[in-house]
């Protein structure tokens, strides 16, 4: 029944919407039966418009109001543009803030599938394909994301020259070479002045950005090259010296130690501070959320982004490349990322492969202490500019107050009585209870309601620059049977009050029947699991542990080099029948490392692990402790 | 009686507010008479505050809540920092929008009176100091703004490499020199991770800001060098390689036909939409408004912008130095800025001085039809950057459709019965007639409503930048014994569907009694009156007029140049009475342009004026007019 009535096409009506920009009559096929049915598009009808972002966003307007249980596309390639798209200012955390441009803006939607029926959703510009605020119980189901043009610049290296330091680059992405610097251009549309004036405002307004953040890519591995920090670097201000050559060919001048070889790929994103205005999906305040089926072949942020909202699942969401694309990246920056959410989260049968940063990273926030206003109240301050307007909490949530220089925490669990925003950067807190004898200026603060469990499984995560999984999380985290290579550590338990101040110590993590694969060619010294709470204090110099009751237990190493465990601050700590297999896949970096750093740990088990070298001898690992 | 109120001192009390900071009960007094009295602040108090933000934001809403009349400053310094301050998302046209944050944050409030008392206060990094908005009856008196750490580079040309191309500067304003690039630095406060790390993130959140629209300037005259286009250049995207010499010097190349002399000074705001975030007062959707023995030192956009506001007097509200202070620069851009008025505009016995853009503007902005939806819906657009979220028009509001080649009307008039925003570009108006067989694409659309009316009396313009008064209003507009040296026009009319997109022709504009002295020295080819609209037609393809009866009448003009008055498309102008007095300030420019050029007038009148030589002789003014 459900399913008959999912593909019900029945006599349509007309909108009574004010902002009416299409006559819609032809084309959404409205159902006359009491219960909730799905608003069905007329296959023949929207695949002759240009720009769909205006009908879906009147159609979603629409289904709130019909109480619609959802939207249905037939299979097709749908473009989207920002022209007509509403905009909302938004603050999303670890991206870039501003009005944004959506066709879906689900705002205060409940029980709603979004069924692309196994479309291809291309975008065009500054856009955010998915707005979900406010909302419960949302499926988005079966279609993929992509962007016409891409948010970052890719090119071949064609020649080199060593002595002069320059490479010339032949570019694959939309660019422009002005002014000794080139820059990657964003899709706009030109506005009549625009065309008789030229892109006047194209660098101030950011489509025409300089070049950041770059990184060289190998074309025959697909992921970033090995030792990249001997040809780019991933810093934020440096831009290359640019002339170009022909209109494909720009010969850059390196600043690196080597210029990249022949053959290579050059990718770079835009201006730090604007590379990360266009996620995926931006996930706030909502609940009961299911993504399923999703390829994400591009955004210009993260893939999605999951901000002070519970139980989410995400299933075969992916971040994959376009099979018959060239392109070498699928997202600016993490393919997934969980702040300040509870309940749980479940990632599995996902592929996440080619992105500028992370797989995913589960963790809070913490805000700091910035006055000490009276016996109840703080003023707090969040420091990184990606935290601005950070949503830390509301009334009724548990706060712990944690030491500015060990991490750990100084007070017992407090209460949030009320929270006052002031500007973007600074809140008022009051609390149930005096911190006036606890709590000092930059002191942390963690929202410990917001802390979820997580569910990772089956899922692959490759060749993208960065790490695997980062969790931070003092639920019961569970990491099983995913497939994970990417370019620095597998996964990483860290914490910290320096730059990121991403909260939340482990608390019963397992991480079993994994399978790591030649990780850590980058060139960083990491190590493939790495447990590193970032305290101003040496390690000894604290009384206490970060983490607690991490389990490591019956996964496979692949690896070519040394390094695969470094566990600080840890208060239990099991690291069991590993199997550990050497590989050539590249030269050991850190060859005299030990294989295992255990520093600052108590309750430590190392146990029926395994070390087989290319020769096929069997080695004990070996271990350097520090338990001090 | 209102006076001794006015200074009544009595019974302190204690604020309710959520977002005590402070404890103002000995701050702040009040009064126990039912009659609406002011706040008074406590001298010995608020002098010992490093930063009076968070109190005086404070103060305010305890003003509004308990029906103040006013809060008065007792005459003093006072600092504002942005650490505490309230922030708004403001969308300023012709400035720059973002949160804004603001010390006085007058929301809804009525029949208030901020008395400074005669004091200076002095602003700190990003802010705004007043906001008013939805207000009425609103008077701001006797009080200085001022920053801290100016919105400009500054300094003083040392020596000079014509070969080389090459200038060295003696920098007078913050400044750091890196990547081969020199940056103005505004002020901010450092957090303990900055600290640390030092400002890993101040040039990509435009603490520190690449140098923009450079122009030279001349420290005997103060005011912009004769002809500056040889020096230096009012682009945007350019900005000087730069080195380093010594902690205070700095040697810059030019791109331009000669370095600038010694002894002359070079001044740089920064980057553009950057460079106008800071205005000194904004206006929105306000009422009966009065500023009186305001001066504004500086600020970091315009000194006043007043948008969708009616009937407001700006009385000895002057934009000058200060004294004492080396500075050549006051606003980053006009002193003051009207768009979108209506009722009566005043400005008298102000100074205008040193300012990087205009002294004052009075127009209507034209959107720009975007898409014909049925028969009574557009959409529209506006287009410059610093038009985004322009607040064209409101219900029951009378418009015009004016040719997108011609800029004449071709449409009666329409009301608007809705307006429904879609997003920072586009909007969808509804009117009460159908527009099917009138409006095409890209044709403007102009809010006759809100057009004002102007008294500008008693006004001395000098040393800035650009032009004297814009005037685009079809209402009643006098200008009269004001004294205008700007570098620019001393007064332009214009209208155009190009850069600005300024609306509204000019109706009944009387000009007399004023002295124009030495105007036009900055070397465009203008007019010491200038009116052109600019229509995109050649003016003999035009049936029609663009302005309406401009009256010229018993002015002085005191000019070393030929170009007088320059008037295209008015019906209706009047030039009378009027004294050319030829001086030998600079050298004439423009000796061979005759002094008046009358391009496709009707019903002109050129009588009674008198042109005077340096010798003493007296000659006929030229005249070059073209009737077609």
């Amino acid at each position: 029944m459900t399913k008959k009535i999912f593909f019900l096409i029945i006599v349509s009506i007309a909108f009574a919407s004010a902002i009416i920009l299409f006559d819609l009559t032809s084309i959404f096929k409205d159902s006359e039966i009491n219960t909730p049915t799905y608003y069905v598009l007329d296959e023949a009808q929207i695949s002759q418009i240009k720009d769909l972002t205006p009908i879906i966003a009147q159609a979603l307007e629409e289904c709130k109001s019909k109480g619609h249980a959802g939207i249905k596309f037939p299979k097709g390639t749908y473009h989207f543009y920002p022209t007509y798209a509403p905009d909302f200012y938004t603050a999303i955390t670890n991206n870039d803030n501003g009005l944004k441009r959506t066709p879906f803006p689900l705002f205060n939607f409940n029980n709603f599938h979004i069924d692309g029926g196994g479309s291809d959703f291309i975008f065009h510009g500054k856009m955010l394909p998915f707005i979900i605020e406010d909302s419960n119980n949302i499926t988005v189901s079966d279609l993929s994301i992509d962007w016409d043009m891409p948010f970052f610049t890719q090119g071949t290296i064609l020649e080199n020259n060593p002595v002069n330091k320059t490479f010339d680059v032949k570019i694959e992405t939309p660019f422009l070479v002005e002014d000794n610097r080139i820059y990657l251009t964003l899709e706009r549309e030109n506005s009549p002045y625009e065309e008789e004036f030229g892109h006047r405002y194209a660098k101030q307004e950011k489509y025409h950005q300089r070049l950041g953040q770059n990184i060289i890519w190998d074309r025959s591995t697909r992921a970033p090259i090995y030792k990249h920090g001997l040809y780019s670097g991933f810093d934020n201000s440096f831009f290359f010296p640019a002339k170009a050559l022909n209109d494909s060919v720009v010969r850059l001048t390196s600043k690196y130690k080597m210029v990249p070889p022949i053959g290579s790929v050059f990718i770079s994103k835009g201006e730090y501070l604007n590379n990360r205005e266009c996620p995926g999906f931006r996930v706030f305040k909502s609940k009961d959320l299911l993504f399923k089926n999703i390829n994400v072949h591009h955004s210009g942020a993260m893939g999605l982004i999951a901000e002070r909202s519970s139980d989410i699942t995400l299933d075969s969401f992916n971040v994959v490349l376009r099979e018959d694309s060239n392109r070498l990246i699928t997202t600016i920056a993490d393919a997934t990322h969980f702040c300040n959410c509870k309940g749980l989260i479940t990632i599995k049968n996902c592929t996440f492969e080619n992105m500028l940063d992370d797989a995913t990273n589960i963790h809070g926030t913490y805000a700091r202490v910035k006055k000490i206003i009276n016996d109840n109240q703080i003023a707090y301050e969040t420091y990184h500019p990606h935290q601005k307007d950070y949503f830390f909490g509301a009334k009724g949530d548990s706060i712990r107050i944690v030491d500015k220089n060990s991490l750990l925490p100084k007070s017992e669990i407090l209460i949030i009585e009320d929270v006052k925003r002031i500007n973007e950067k600074v809140s008022v807190l009051s609390f149930n209870k005096s911190i006036r004898e606890i709590a000092e200026e930059y002191d942390g603060i963690d929202n410990i309601s917001w802390h979820a469990s997580a569910i990772i499984e089956n899922n692959t995560v490759r060749n993208n620059r960065a790490r695997g999984f980062l969790i931070s999380t003092s639920r019961k985290v569970e990491v099983r049977n995913n497939y994970i290579s990417s370019q620095m550590a597998a996964m990483r338990m860290s914490g910290d009050l320096k730059l990121w101040n991403e909260s939340g110590p482990c608390d019963s993590l397992i991480i079993e029947n994994n399978q790591f694969v030649n990780n850590l060619h980058g060139g960083n010294k990491q190590a493939i699991i790495l447990i590193d709470p970032e305290q101003h204090l040496n390690k000894s110099q604290v009384e206490g542990y970060y983490h607690k009751d991490i389990i490591i237990s019956n996964n496979d190493f692949y690896t070519f080099d040394s390094p695969i465990l470094k566990a600080e601050s840890v208060d239990g700590l099991i690291f069991k029948s590993n199997r550990v297999i050497q590989t050539d896949a590249y030269s050991p970096i850190f060859p005299d490392e030990p294989n295992i750093k255990i520093n600052h740990c108590k309750n430590v088990t190392l146990k029926d692990n395994t070390y087989k070298l290319l020769t096929g001898e069997y080695l004990n690992l070996s271990v350097e402790t520090n338990l001090n």
